[in-house]
């Protein structure tokens, strides 16, 4: 491979926000026990890296669930991610491990690391390569045994219970802590996003790649569970005051291929449906009070077809970078 | 703070090693159960950056117990870590997640997240900051809350068991897939090290800070156990044959300060006693061999005062980096 060579004027790395546990009693070094100990967590780790004459606002990487910061890096089958695709185009990037995840793992929530085997139904199916062990025929993917087997291991476990409050504070504390920046979340980090927006007002924009969960919406508008056969996808509601900050920035949000229109059997792609539907009406929500939110299909609306649940990671990943650079540009933030 | 640009020509992320566990039955994608699926684990994580005209073995780096990468990335006091200050001396880095720990969490083997407090015993005593809740008089750390909180949080938790064969394997796994290189290890990652270099041939130098753990000897040379007020440090043996592979390549070892000669009754400090004493062990071993290994005190032999188990991260970093930039020049392998 050839590359060409990138400047960068700073990098490092963070952790934002989190907690701290104390125990009671009196340390003794001589003798430690808990007593009198600490135990800090529910910090977001934040790794980030600076171009020469980067742009106005960095754009801060907020994967998804089961994922780590890894989401943004080399893609499974080798090539370059969005965290470098990003910075070669001149923007500042820091990719987030969640709370409770990756180099994140510290938690006074602890939970148990379940050893429990999904990788045809979470990697495979749900991430819509295919329906195992198929992949689909337009699929965006390497069909190699060395990039699924990279996509597989690129997952990792919770280290404690998941929990929006705690998680979406500690990245509300890493954009306070940024600076004016734009997020571009996954999946469960498109929810999570919805929620440090409203506590952050460093987050000058939105990029949401397939969010998945935690929709939110006015008190008294939440729409019903929508059933698949996956099961239901439920949404929560905040007062119309705090809901507002959402209608403050651009948002825009892209969905894949091969989502069904119809309910299907199939709940690795079932769930897809529900979930852009849900999308659509929580933008219906944001532009009727005033925001500017936009829900692309990329084979309905761009005739861009075979995208996974990983648009920024498939074998288009340039085309997909090339219509998010245009659509910050369109919002005025690039 | 001002920086001078880095030229990097590449960088990325993959994942080396691992197991795969499949579960009995057959996989329907239709009614999904564990029957017929897969858990990936055990594989080691690694970040990479290669600076323009790279010299000719880059340094993977391998962190110590409760640690991961981040160990080797922006101090506690935010300043440039060994990833930064190598790549501008123009090594490629690479930078570690130990299997079960980090971005590498996946596995087969997990575990319960305890939730157990431990940072004054963990972090401010066994990592020689002090004596909770005194700082020694002389040591090389920022005392602001800042600093000590963010050391608190750069720790993570495992997410399976400890377990040596399989965290080397993944190591060595590595270090096969960046080629010749120089590993340089801190803590457990000294123990878990050496075994790594027992199998990876690439592994053409070492570099190793405060090696904690699973000293490796030649059958029949295992000292005994050494008592501390920490509890027994045990080593343990192979055969010859294999020890050898130890001796074909060069070793240099750090220690830093406040550490005891005689036994003490401070458990965080006790235990350093008996490791540096077992690491002069080790290298008498390996250079009778016919090796050539060499464990450094920092105020012994070089008149470094008031480093913590961290020099590498300490305030005198630079110093403790061209001190290492000396030795592998001494080594013949910058």
């Amino acid at each position: 491979m050839s590359f060409e060579p990138i400047t960068i004027v700073d990098q490092g790395s963070f952790f934002a926000g989190g907690t701290i546990k104390t125990w009671e009693g009196t340390f003794d070094p001589y003798h430690p026990t808990d007593a009198g100990q600490t135990l800090r967590g529910d910090h977001s780790y934040c790794f980030y890296e600076i171009p020469a004459n980067a742009r106005k606002y960095p754009l801060v990487f907020l994967h998804g669930f089961g994922q780590s910061g890894k989401t943004w890096e080399t893609t499974p089958d080798g090539r370059e991610g969005f965290q470098t695709i990003f910075l070669r185009r001149g923007f500042g990037t820091y990719v987030l491990d969640q709370a409770r995840r990756g180099k994140a793992g510290k938690t006074a929530a602890g939970c148990t690391n379940a050893q429990k085997p999904d990788e045809q139904y979470q990697v495979f199916d749900i991430f819509r390569m295919g329906i195992w062990p198929d992949y689909f025929e337009n699929v965006q993917m390497a069909r190699d045994e060395e990039t699924f087997d990279q996509f597989c291991r690129q997952c990792t476990c919770d280290t404690g219970t998941l929990e929006l409050a705690a998680q979406s504070s500690s990245v509300a504390a890493a954009c306070d802590r940024i600076g004016d920046c734009i997020l571009v979340s996954h999946s469960m980090g498109g929810g999570m996003g919805w929620a440090a927006a409203l506590k952050s007002p460093a987050v000058k924009a939105i990029v949401s790649f397939e969010p998945g969960s935690n929709f939110v919406f006015p008190e008294g508008e939440v729409p019903d569970p929508m059933p698949s056969s996956a099961g239901p996808l439920e949404a929560y509601g905040v007062p119309l005051e705090t809901f507002k900050a959402l209608t403050k920035i651009p948002v825009v949000i892209y969905y894949g291929d091969n989502i069904p229109a119809e309910p299907n059997a199939n709940p690795g792609q079932d769930q897809w449906r529900v979930r852009i539907d849900m999308a659509r009406l929580w933008a219906d929500a944001v532009n009727r009070h005033g925001g500017n939110a936009k829900v692309y299909s990329l084979p309905e609306d761009f005739g861009i077809y075979g995208n996974t649940h990983f648009p920024f990671a498939d074998l288009n990943n340039i085309e997909i970078a090339d219509l998010m650079s245009k659509h910050l540009h369109a919002m005025g933030v690039d």
